[in-house]
C-alpha cells in the first residue's frame, strides 16, 4: 500500500456452506461477467498491493486450492464456529505479521479499492482507532445488525434482534468488512465469547472488546450500499450480474459505443472496446475480447477471446471464438463460426461458413458453405489461404492444406491438396443427367403416398 | 374434491368477444408460457378433481371444442346477454348436479388452486353462505366493481358507477369469480332482472337476490391481484406472459439454476430443470423440454420437445427441436439442428450441421456441415451412424442410411450407401488442376468490370 | 399548412458540437429506430408541408449535406456564438420569406407534428403572440430554464442559475423551440445582446426583447415531456430508442399482434405488421419490412429491406436481407439467409441454407445445407428454380443456372448447368470403400497420440 507504507495482510472469509445456492461448485467461484466473484473481489484489493492473501475456507477447499493456485494462502476452518473463529483461523498463516489486516467476504465481491483504501486510512487517523467497520445505509435495513455510531465512532455493535426500538431506527448497518492492526487482531478475537443463541464467536465482537478497553473504534461509510451486497443464492447472483453489467455498459457508452439496445448487451469483466464502435441488439461477449474503433458488431454475436481491428463487422449471427482475429475491414457475416484463425485485412466470411485453425490472407472471399476441416477425430490441422484467394461456395477445405495468392477453388470442391497461387482447383464429378426420371419419380411417389392413405 | 367430499362442477365463462385483441383466434386459446390460457385455468382446477366442466362459448366455439376435446362440455351462449345469462346455459348441462359450483372466467387464467380451494371452504362455512364471492384489492381501483363487506360477510355488491363515494373509497373489488352450490345457483339466477343500463342480467346480483332473502354471502380476498387480472388485450396477453415468466425464472434459480440474464430465458409451462444448470443469455424453451443436472444451455438457443442428460452442453445458436434427445455428455454446438435424433453418450455435434431423424453412436463425431438428408419431398427415412464413427466435414448422409461403428467418412462426401463397421467411404471426383487459369480469369474480369463503369 | 394557410420555414439548429457522444458521425445523424434522428423530426415536421427547410450546421457540414441531399439547405455557424446567433445564419436563406418560422433543434426529434401545429395556431391567436414558446413540464425540473407565465402568456424567461426562489418554484420549462413570425424573427434577433456569462447570443431572450416592446408572447405546454428530450450523449441516444420502441411495440399489441416478449423486439421506423401476426423473442426488424396477416416470425430473426405475405413463417435463426420476399405461406427456417430472393406461395427453405440473387418457383423444397452460388469475385448472377422442384441437402447451385419445375437435383450435387422440367440431376463421385482402413488408422492414430503424452 503506497499511502500508508504499512504492510498489508487480506483475510478473506470463504468458508461459508452457500446452501441457497444448491450447487456443487463453491459459491465463491461462482462467475459474474465471466470471472468467479472471488477474483473480482481479489482483482480490486490487488491494486493495495497486500503482502499477503489468506483465503478462510471450509468445505470445496479443493475448488478453491484450484482456482487460486499459488496466488493466496488457504487456511481450513472445521468446524465453523462463527466470523470470529473463522479469522482466528488465518492466525498461523499471518504469525509474525505486522501490518494492516483488511478483512473481506468472498460473497462480496464488489467492495470498491477506494472504499478498502478509505477504511485502511481511517485505521491510521489521528485517533487510531482499533478497529475500522464498513457501514451501509440500506434503503430497507431489514434484519441488519447496526452500528451506533456519533461522529464516525461507533459506540456499540448491535444484532437486530438484539437492538432496542432507538437502536433499530438507526439506519447504519454493519457489512461485516472490518480493518485491524494485526498487532491487535488476534488478541482481540482471543477475547471474544460465543455465549449467543447460536454459540458462534462473532467477528464483530472485536468493536465491543476494543470499546470495552477504551479503544476508539470507527467506522467508515460507504456511499453506494450495492458495494457491500451479499449473493447467497443464484438470484442474488443474478441481481449482482445485472448491476455489474448496468453499469459497464454506462461507461460503454461514456466512452463512445452505441448500444442500440444497452439491456441486451453483455460485457465480459475484461472487454475492451473503442470509439464509434456500434453494438446492436442481443450481444455476447465472454471473456478476452479487445474492439477497436469503428467496428460494427451486428444482432445475434457471441464473441470470447477475440480481436476485432479498426473498422471490421462482424453478424448477425456470428460466433468468434477463442484466437479469432479480424484485421483491418475484415467481414464475418451469418452463421459463421472463426475458432483459431485469422481474417487479414480485408478478408470476408459472410455466409454459412467454420473457418477453424486457419490463416485467411488479405482480401480473401471465404464462400458461403466454406468448412475448413481441421480434425480428423485425433489431431487439429491449420488451413492457410493466400491473398485475394477466392474459395468457392459450398468448399471443404482438408487441412493441413494451402490454398495459393489469388488461386480459385471451384463451389463444391473437396480440396485435400495445396492449390498454387493463380490456380483454379475444380473437384466436381461429371453431371449426370436422367430426362424424365424427375417427373416417374413424382408419378410413383403420390401413388405410394396415396396407398398409404 | 377430497377436503369437503361434495361433488364439484366447474363453470369457465368463454364467451367473451375478446374484440380488443384482434384476433381471428379465439381469446382464451392465446397461449401464455406455450400453452392456451383456458387450459392454464383448467389445469389449475383439475387439481381439485372436479365432476363436471362446462365452458360456455360464444362465437369461435369450433376452436374451443377442438381445443378441448371431451376434456369438458361447451354451453353456448347466444345471444349474450351477461355473466348472469351466461351461466344460465350451463343450467342444461348441470341438470341434477348436486354439489358445488365454481364460476370461473377463461380469460382470468392464473387463480391458483389454493384460492379456488379456500372459496369452496368458505361455502362449506359453519355460517352456509348462499354465495362466495372472490374480492382482491388492486392498487388502483379504477372502476372495478365493489365488495362492500364487514368481517367477511358481504353486505352490496356494487357497480363502480353506481357507488356512493364512501363505497369507491372501499378498497375490496369483485374479481367475478364466485362458488354457489348447485341447489341454489340456478334459482338464484332466475331471479335475477335485466333492468340496468346495458340491458344485461348480472352474475353479480345474485348476491343480492340472496341478501334479500336474509341470507348470508361471503368474500375470500386473494393476497394477489395479480391472479384475477384479466386478460383483454395482446398488451395485457404480454403483461400476463411476463409475470409468469418473472415467477417461473425466480423458482429455476431457487431450484439451483443459474440464469445468467433471467430476463433473457422463456420458460415453457412445462419445462424441467434440474440442478447446478446454467442458462446463458437469451434461451427459448419451447414445450416438452426436460433438462437433467450439469448441463450447460449457451447464449442464443431454441429448444422444444428435448431432452437434455446429465453434463450435455448445447449452443450457442443451437436449436433442438420435438425428439431430440441428448444423453449424457454429449454436446451440440452453433448453428446445429436436431430433430427427432439421438445422440447417445458423448456424440458431438458442434458446427453448422443438421440431424434429423438419426440416431447417432455413442462417442461419434460428426463433422462441421453435415447433413443428414431424411426427405425426398415424399417420406422421411433415419439415418443410424455407429459407435465412434467419424463423419467428415460437409458430408451428406443421404437416407435411408447406415455407418458402421468406428467408420469414416471422408470430408464433402455424399454417402448413399451404408459404410460396413471399420470401413473408409470415400465420394471425390478427382482433383483437377488447372495452373494459372485464376491469373487469366482474374484478368479478364477486372477488365469485364472496368468497361461496365 | 392548411390551417393557417401562411407559408411556413424550417430553422432546425444542429451546430452543436456533440461532443460527449465522442463519435466522429454527426449527433443528428445517430440513428434511432434505423433512422437518423434528424430525418425523424423533419418527417414530423414535413406533414406541416413547410416550403422551406433551414438546417444550421456547424462541423461535419459534409455530413449532413449527404444525408440531406436537396431536401434541406444548410446554413453553415462558424465560429458558434449561442443559440441566437445560429438562428441568424438563417436569415440570407429566409431573405424575403413571408410567413410563420418554426424553429427546431435537431437533437430533440421526437416532437409531435401536432405540437408543432399547436405552437403555430397559437401564434395566429386573437393576441397576435410575437413569439410562441414551448413549454413542458419534468418530473424533475432540474437546471432547466423556466418560462414566467399567466394565463399562456409568457411574462419572463429565466436562465435557472439567474432564477429566484420563486421563480424556481415554477415547474414549466422552456423546451428552446419557438414559432415566430418571419417578418418578426430576424428584427427581435438583432437586437438581442450577448453581456452574459457565456458571452453568447441566447435565441430565448428574444421574448423579452418583445416583451419590452410591449408584445405579447404565449407559451404552449405539451403534455408529454419525453418530446422534448434531448441527446447528447449515447445513453441519451439509448434512452430515446427505447422510448421510442416501448410506444411502437404497444402499437403493435393493440394493432393485432402478439409479442410474446414486447421488449426483445425492435422495430425500424417504416415497420408493418399486419393482424395476427405472431413475434416470438428477440426479433430485429431493420428498415423496409412489410409483414401481412398471419405470419410466424420465430425467436432470433433479422429481418430487413423484406416483404412477408400472409400465412408465411420465419426462422427461429433466420436472415432476410433486402430484396427477400416470401410469397403466401412460404417458409423460411432456421440459419437460412435471404437475399435479393422471391420464394414464390408455398416455397420452403428450412435449414442452414443461402439464397441470394434467386428466384424460387411456387411449391418448390430447397434442402438443409443449399448455397447458391451468386459470386465470381466480380458479379452476381441469378438463380431460377422452377416450381415444385426439389433441391437436395448439401447442393450448390452455381449461379447463372435454372433448374426446371419438377426437377429434382440430387443431394450433394454442385450443378453449374441447367436442368430440364423433371429432370433428375445427380453430380457425384464413385463411392470409394477402403474396408477395414478406418479401423488401422484409429490403431495408428491412438499410438501417435500416445506417443505425443
Amino acid at each position: 500500500m503506497t499511502e500508508t507504507a504499512t504492510p498489508l495482510a487480506l483475510v478473506v472469509l470463504a468458508a461459508g456452506k452457500g446452501t441457497r445456492m444448491k450447487s456443487d461448485l463453491h459459491k465463491v467461484l461462482h462467475p459474474i461477467a465471466g470471472r468467479p466473484m472471488l477474483m473480482h473481489l481479489l482483482a480490486s484489493a490487488d491494486a493495495l498491493e497486500p503482502q499477503r492473501k489468506v483465503v478462510v475456507v471450509g468445505a470445496g477447499r479443493e475448488q478453491l486450492a484450484a482456482a487460486l493456485g499459488d496466488s493466496a494462502e488457504l487456511a481450513v476452518q472445521d468446524p465453523q464456529l462463527g466470523t470470529g473463529h473463522a479469522v482466528q483461523q488465518a492466525e498461523t498463516s499471518l504469525a509474525g505479521f505486522k501490518g494492516d489486516v483488511l478483512i473481506l467476504y468472498g460473497d462480496v465481491p464488489f467492495v470498491r479499492t477506494e472504499t478498502m483504501r478509505a477504511m485502511l486510512e481511517r485505521l491510521h487517523g489521528d485517533d487510531r482507532p482499533a478497529v475500522v467497520v464498513l457501514g451501509f445505509e440500506p434503503e430497507d435495513a431489514l434484519q441488519y445488525g447496526r452500528v451506533i455510531a456519533q461522529g464516525g465512532v461507533v459506540t456499540k455493535m448491535v444484532e437486530h434482534k438484539d437492538a432496542s426500538p432507538e437502536e433499530r431506527a438507526c439506519r447504519l448497518c454493519n457489512s461485516g468488512l472490518m480493518a485491524v492492526r494485526g498487532d491487535d487482531l488476534f488478541g482481540l478475537l482471543a477475547r471474544v465469547g460465543n455465549d449467543n443463541a447460536q454459540g458462534e464467536y462473532y467477528l464483530t465482537d472485536i468493536v465491543n472488546v476494543a470499546n470495552g478497553d477504551g479503544r476508539v473504534c470507527a467506522v467508515v461509510v460507504t456511499d453506494d450500499p450495492d458495494e457491500v451486497a451479499g449473493i447467497n443464492s443464484r438470484a442474488e447472483l443474478a441481481e449482482a450480474e445485472s448491476r455489474w453489467q448496468k453499469k459497464r455498459r454506462l461507461q460503454a457508452m461514456a466512452d463512445g459505443a452505441s448500444l442500440v439496445a444497452p439491456e441486451t448487451v453483455w460485457f465480459a469483466w475484461d472487454t475492451v472496446l473503442g470509439r464509434d464502435v456500434t453494438v446492436e441488439q442481443n450481444v455476447v461477449f465472454g471473456p478476452g475480447v479487445t474492439v477497436a474503433d469503428n467496428v460494427v458488431i451486428h444482432a445475434f454475436c457471441h464473441i470470447e477471446g477475440a480481436r476485432l481491428e479498426s473498422g471490421t463487422s462482424v453478424g448477425p449471427f456470428a460466433r468468434l471464438r477463442p484466437g479469432a482475429v479480424l484485421e483491418e475491414k475484415a467481414r464475418v457475416g451469418n452463421f459463421v463460426e472463426v475458432k483459431n484463425a485469422v481474417l487479414h485485412a480485408g478478408a470476408k466470411a459472410n455466409h454459412l461458413t467454420y473457418l477453424g485453425d486457419a490463416d485467411v490472407g488479405a482480401g480473401a472471399n471465404i464462400g458461403a458453405g466454406t468448412i475448413t476441416c481441421n480434425y480428423d477425430g485425433y489431431f487439429k490441422y491449420r488451413t492457410v489461404i493466400g491473398e485475394r484467394a477466392f474459395i468457392g461456395s459450398n468448399s471443404a477445405l482438408i487441412a493441413p492444406v494451402k490454398i495459393g495468392a489469388d488461386a480459385i477453388v471451384a463451389a463444391g470442391s473437396a480440396v485435400s491438396r495445396d492449390v498454387a497461387d493463380g490456380e483454379l482447383r475444380l473437384v466436381r464429378a461429371e453431371q449426370l443427367v436422367k430426362p424424365g426420371w424427375a417427373d416417374r419419380f413424382h408419378d410413383a411417389m403420390k401413388r405410394k403416398k396415396a396407398e398409404r392413405k
